[in-house]
C-alpha cells in the first residue's frame, strides 16, 4: 500500500434510545455503525456513490478488519463527531483512521481496512478512482 | 382472505445486552426482531426456506402491516416465548398473531400482515404452496 | 384524551447499510427506530430534554402501542422525512400520528400511543408540562 | 495480565434478516453482538449473572478493545457457531479470543479485552471470582 494523509473529514451523529444498552451508555458495536455512516458520508463527499457503484459495477466495499479502542463511553443525547481519514490506499483495498470526539474528549479510536470486491463473487476488484493512489 | 387457525408454533428469545436500552428494558423496535425470527423458524419448520425461495424464485415476503401492543416490558437475560399462529391465509398474502412471553405474562402482542413479492419489482407473488389456504 | 391537532414536526433520516437487508432493502424494524428518532427531535424542539427528565425526576416515555402500514420499501442512500403530529394527548398519555416521506411518496405510515411512567416501577406520570393538554 | 489458556466455549447463532445489509452478507458491526452473546453465556456458564452483578454490586464489564478480522462473510440462515477462549486474566480485566466458525469455515476472529468497572463512575473494578487469576 502507499502512505497517503488526507485531511479529516468530519460527520456528526446523534445518540439515541436505540444506540444505548442498559448500562446506561452506547452498546459497543454500535460505533461501527457510526463508523460505516461516516466512511459513506466521506465516499459521497468525493463523489462515490455506492448504491450506483453495486448496480452499475457490482462493486462493493467490504471491511476487512476493524481495530478499535473505546476509551470513554458516549451516553443518551450526546452530539458526537466522526472523523474519517485514508492512512494507506491500494489497487484493491484502503485503510483509514476514525475517532468518535465529543466536543474535545476522544471516546473511541478505530483502524479500519477495507476492500472492494465483486459483489457476487466477493473476488477483490479495482478501487474507483478517486482512491486510487496518486502517481507523481 | 380465508379464515384458518393454526396451533401455535413456538420459538425461544434471550435478551442480551444489544437488546436492551437506556431505561433498563427492550428496545420497542426490537420485539419486530424477535417476531420475525419466530416467523422464520415457522415458515422452516413448514419446509419453506427463505434463501431458497429468494435465490431460485425471486421471492420474498414483506410486511404489509404490524399492530403492536407494548403490555409489559422485557429485560437483560430474560428468557422469552414468541409464538406465531396463521390467522388468514390468501393467494399473495397471510395474516399471523404473535405474542411474547415471560413464562405466564403475556409482555407483547402483535397482528402482522404479510404480503408474498418478487423481489426485484415488489409485485405480489402466489403464496408457497404449504401456506395456500386449504380447499375442503 | 382530549383532541388536538398540531403541526407536523419534520425530521430528516439519511438509509446506510445498516438499515438494510439481504432483501434490498430497509429492515420493517428499522423504521420505528426513525419514528423514535423524530419523536425525540420533536420533544427536544418543544423543550424536553428526555435525559434530565429520566436523571431529575425519574420520568421515562414508554410506547404502549404501535400500529404501522409499510407502503413502499425505502432503499440504501435514500434521505426520507420522518413527520410528527400530536393526535391526542392525556394527563400521563399521547398519540401521534408518524409518517415516512421520500419526496413526495409516502413510504410509511404509523399511529403510536407513548405512555409517561415511572423509570423504576413503570407506573405512569404526569405528562411533562409542554405535553398537557391545553385548557381553554 | 496473568497468561491463562482455556478450553474454547460454544455458542450457536442462527442469521436472520435483521442481520443481513443490501451486499446481501451480515453488516460487519453485528459480529460484535454474537461476540458480546457468546461471552454473556459463557460467563452464564461459569456462574456469573450479569444482571444480579449490576443489580446487586453495581459492577458490569465494558469492551476497552476488539481487534476483529472479517475473513469470509455469512449470509441468510446460517448457522454459526461462536466460540469464547479466556487468554489473559487481571485483578480488573481480561482479553478473549473469539472465533465465528460455518462448519469448518472459520469467518471472522477476534481479539477482545474486557474491564470490570462500577456502573456509575466506570472506575475499575474488582473482577468477580469465578474470573480471577488463579495462584498456583
Amino acid at each position: 500500500m502507499n502512505a497517503l494523509r488526507s485531511a479529516d473529514f468530519h460527520h456528526p451523529v446523534r445518540i439515541y434510545w436505540e444506540d444505548t444498552d442498559a448500562g446506561g451508555v452506547v452498546f459497543y458495536a454500535n460505533y461501527l455503525k457510526y463508523f460505516e455512516r461516516a466512511r459513506t458520508e466521506w465516499l459521497r463527499h468525493r463523489g462515490i456513490d455506492q448504491s450506483a457503484l453495486r448496480a452499475q459495477d457490482g462493486t462493493v466495499f467490504v471491511v476487512a478488519e476493524s481495530n478499535v479502542r473505546y476509551l470513554r463511553p458516549a451516553r443518551l443525547d450526546d452530539l458526537l463527531d466522526v472523523t474519517v481519514a485514508l492512512i494507506e490506499t491500494g489497487r484493491a483495498s484502503m485503510a483509514v483512521e476514525q475517532v468518535v470526539w465529543r466536543g474535545d474528549e476522544r471516546l473511541v479510536e478505530a483502524q479500519v481496512r477495507i476492500g472492494c470486491v465483486d459483489v457476487a463473487t466477493f473476488k477483490p476488484r479495482r478501487m474507483p478512482t478517486p482512491l486510487l493512489p496518486q502517481v507523481h
